[in-house]
């Protein structure tokens, strides 16, 4: 039995009359091929990538599993259709806090048709990527059992200032998210989760590295899923924090020649989360996810 | 008395009833402030730099020296027009072989008018930017004192594809640039050029690293001057090669963010020199440069 996933942030969302991806109970996100030429390409990109040897290990970790394709009752009550079998980034995860950041000022390639680029183009200028070399796609982040996600609208967390994203940034590894919408985030968890040698910026640092050299693809609309778990984080069970790549519809032959449109804007993001990390005085205090790990424990002795 | 420089590869040239730069014979290069915002735009931004403390000086290295703006007798015959003063790049220089290579696959800001978006963003698409992320803007290669330079025309190297920029790439730092149209380039100087400690490459990287981190400025339309003089690089007196940031009329405020498109452009045309060092097999015998500088000895003392 499929069922529609928990912890979409972004794109198409399965439901009644409406086609999305789905999931199962052994890990595995189904996607719907896409009719166009869309779903053919992603598809292609799926089994070159998951075919070549030539990517190595360190960077196949950043990319969701690919199973092939498999016929399955389509969630919009269609029937039996082609979908996409990937990893279920979230299989396992308990309450995890997800944000979808598309990497890129540009998200068309230069090859494709004028009414493409013309719309593309407009999305690009009215949402934060032309400015940023990104935009935020959508996130949620767990506050606690009782308030669930945090979850503001797609519509919202496009076109956001770089003082806004850095603030979303900034929020994304707090402990005081929502309750305390206008005050400053204490960025509780930035340490653990963005810094470290087994952290989001670590892993950022490497994928930045493998962009200067390939010129294999050109990925473009792709985005960056950064994941992690507040409630592990607590518990000191680290690592935590993981970065995947996901959506590649728009993925072309990079034919010599770097990503550069992806990698400046990689190279953006990073500059973003490392300034979180090495400006800590614009947050809360340096000390504060010591007191939040101890409360954690406290109450779970139940002496609080 | 000023006169027309003699290494000029790209932009508006001086000649009768036509405005360009002039130089003097102290090493002044002048360049006429164009009318519109362009020009006070550049001269704002040569003021904000030339005291801006927090460049650091192995970056100002980098960029031409500045000495305010004078009036002085136009080039196009229209009397005395204020001009910005400038270092002149090529004094002193013999024979200097010359690269201007314009960085970014977008050369407009966010903030312009529409019609000058879609006026650069048709440039962009024609030329080798959108592509490769830099396109050439100009070249002059040294030959020898009987052939002269080697100057193909600008209409010509805009919109190359990926397999002849690394072709430009290459003759530029060959000794059989065009004497040898058909046949492979030797990269005869490649590693003195573009390799070692102060090469090409070596600035390129310094450059690299500034703009991964500095969020001051957004360098749209500017372009990388590559200079070098063959005939000091056979003399053995390193180090002759030098690169400079020129055209700073479209530069604009970067309130916090990095120039991803400047930096994401940078890094391709870091991959594109990189392979010519790290993949010699594709140019003709690795010791070439010996023999040419052997012969060349030989020919200096008469005894070929």
């Amino acid at each position: 039995m499929l069922k529609i996933p928990d912890h979409q942030v972004a794109g198409h969302k399965a439901g009644v009359g409406k086609l999305g991806p789905l999931i199962d109970d052994s890990g595995r996100f189904y996607k719907p091929l896409q009719g166009d030429e869309r779903g053919s390409n992603e598809a292609a990109f799926y089994t070159s990538f998951s075919s070549n040897t030539k990517i190595p290990d360190h960077i196949t970790r950043f990319f969701p599993k690919f199973y092939g394709t498999q016929l399955v009752k389509a969630s919009d009550g269609s029937g039996m259709q082609p979908h996409l079998v990937l990893q279920d980034l979230t299989f396992n995860r308990v309450n995890p806090s997800v944000m979808d950041v598309k990497i890129g000022s540009r998200t068309w390639a230069p090859q494709v048709l004028e009414d493409y680029i013309n719309k593309c183009l407009k999305k690009d200028r009215e949402s934060s990527s032309i400015y940023l070399g990104f935009r935020l796609s959508g996130l949620q982040v767990f506050e606690d059992r009782e308030s669930g996600f945090w979850k503001p609208g797609k519509a919202e967390v496009k076109s956001l200032s770089a003082d806004e994203v850095r603030l979303f940034l900034k929020k994304y590894v707090s402990s005081n998210t929502s309750s305390a919408l206008d005050s400053k985030p204490d960025c509780a968890f930035a340490s653990i989760v963005y810094g470290g040698s087994t952290g989001i910026l670590s892993q950022l640092l490497e994928l930045k590295a493998w962009f200067e050299d390939q010129t294999i693809y050109h990925f473009y609309s792709c985005s960056i899923l950064m994941i992690f778990e507040k409630e592990l984080a607590l518990s000191g069970k680290g690592p935590c924090a993981e970065i995947k790549l996901v959506d590649f519809a728009h993925v072309f032959e990079g034919k010599g020649v770097i990503d550069h449109n992806f990698l400046g804007g990689l190279c953006s993001l990073i500059k973003f989360i490392s300034e979180i990390l090495t400006t800590p005085e614009d947050c809360a205090a340096d000390d504060l996810l010591e007191d939040v790990q101890k409360s954690h424990i406290y109450s779970e002795n139940g002496s609080v």
